[in-house]
């Protein structure tokens, strides 16, 4: 495994593999990795030749008063596992290197960036966007992994793909879940033991609507209320929201009569959690 | 020479040609093509081993009560031109093939979209760039030729390729003029013999800027006093601007103590022109 700080030292190393012909697979990452980053690398290993992992916490998404100081920083770790997971290069750029001078471009998807995340974190999913965007321009992949717990920056991701003719498959990996349910996130490690026993109710709460569902419950506020009950019983929490909503539109869902995605914030203390599930349509007799 | 009306077709046609590692020449235009874009394809001609051209009336950067309508379709005669002068392959997307579903992806360059044209035509640049980039990703090209003519464009898409590591360079090739000096474009075919006439005055009045400038005369009020009154000599017109600014943040200057470009825009009847020259400092004895 190689590493790179420089984007002209990643696009030398990569354009051998890429006149071969060779399908290079691309895991962009903001450090601090664990069993959710690496069944992206483990995905994109199956599929792909050459999997590159970027590692870059990008100023662009954090707003003001938000977490980036906080955020992470365990390099050595993450590319230890990187080796251990079978990535072929990674790419550590400084935030000199992804932004040598004061950036005027931002890419923006209107209207998915809004609701949900949206709501609390304005202009995060425009950095998000942007960020992505210059990664594929340095990195050039043919497939790119992202976690389905991340569900509206994978939604955005895909959308801003298809929409400016990206030549790069977006691909979307299931969500991986701790024993008790918990989804695997960066910021599990900021709860404490009683936040921690108390966040997996999210999971829960998202399984039993999804099981309702499926017995066929489509009215939306009845399985809303009880995903932010199920939450609140479990003890102290702030709900940011809970809401239905189309899979690729993102808008509010009343009645359960086509794909729809449950979708959750919640903070317990100053740590923020997002978790989500498919509901499907109960089946018609 | 060959055409391609689709992406996929596009892409297949050209991906033995990257993997071969020839370098690749674009010049994206909107068809009517003159003089103007020969030199574009001329230079791409003698840097590339491979010249696309793109045909494309892009309706994202006509504003309400713009002149898309209007705007000359001479495919037959493009696609003549372009074998005449050794294009490869020519681009002749439908817009529904560039927008097959209602695009929510916008790409934008903040600041420099505001002045000079900005300022009558909201959200012609934001068009400009969200096609530009699509059309990148669409044809991959090691190099893209742009007209010094419209020169904020010019700037704006320099800009969005270095914010966005976009790998593709961007060239900017001087403006070419009739014999009379007047810069050519599509639109000067809806001129009348009177408005040609007079429409000389802005390339002469530019002229002589540049010539007062370059013996001395650094107040840019002066300077563009002078080239008012020049165009409005010549009979009737709606100046809408004349500035001097920054050649690359295109902020306005009120001396010219650095590198700096003179532009304007002018309305004859309906037909809108613009053109631009650079205006040399001084030398200092």
């Amino acid at each position: 495994m190689r590493t790179y700080e420089t984007i002209a030292q990643l696009r030398q190393a990569l354009n051998p593999a890429r006149r071969a012909g060779h399908r290079i697979g691309f895991v962009p990452t903001m450090g601090a990795l664990h069993e959710g980053h690496w069944s992206l690398v483990s995905q994109a290993r199956r599929s792909c030749d050459e999997v590159v992992v970027s590692i870059f916490v990008n100023p662009l998404q954090f707003g003001p008063g938000e977490d980036m100081g906080s955020y992470p920083q365990t390099l050595e770790r993450d590319l230890d596992g990187c080796a251990r997971h079978g990535c072929d290069r990674v790419f550590t750029p400084s935030p000199r290197q992804m932004y040598p001078d004061h950036t005027l471009t931002r890419v923006a998807v209107r209207r998915l960036g809004e609701p949900l995340c949206g709501q609390a974190r304005k202009g995060h999913f425009e950095g998000v966007a942007t960020v992505v965007c210059k990664l594929f321009n340095v990195v050039g992949p043919d497939a790119a992994f992202f976690g389905e717990k991340d569900f509206q920056q994978l939604v955005i991701i895909r959308r801003m793909a298809h929409d400016l003719n990206m030549p790069v498959e977006i691909v979307g990996c299931p969500t991986v879940r701790e024993p008790d349910g918990l989804a695997v996130s960066s910021r599990n490690v900021h709860l404490d033991a009683d936040q921690r026993s108390r966040a997996t109710s999210i999971a829960a709460a998202l399984g039993e609507a999804a099981e309702f569902a499926s017995h066929g419950q489509r009215e939306v506020p009845q399985l809303i209320a009880h995903v932010r009950e199920r939450i609140a019983q479990a003890g102290p929490v702030q709900i940011e929201y809970v809401e239905v909503v189309d899979p690729e539109t993102l808008e509010a869902l009343e009645v359960i009569d086509q794909p729809a995605r449950m979708c959750v914030a919640a903070k317990y203390g100053s740590v923020r959690l997002i978790d989500n599930m498919p509901l499907d349509v109960a089946g018609e007799a």
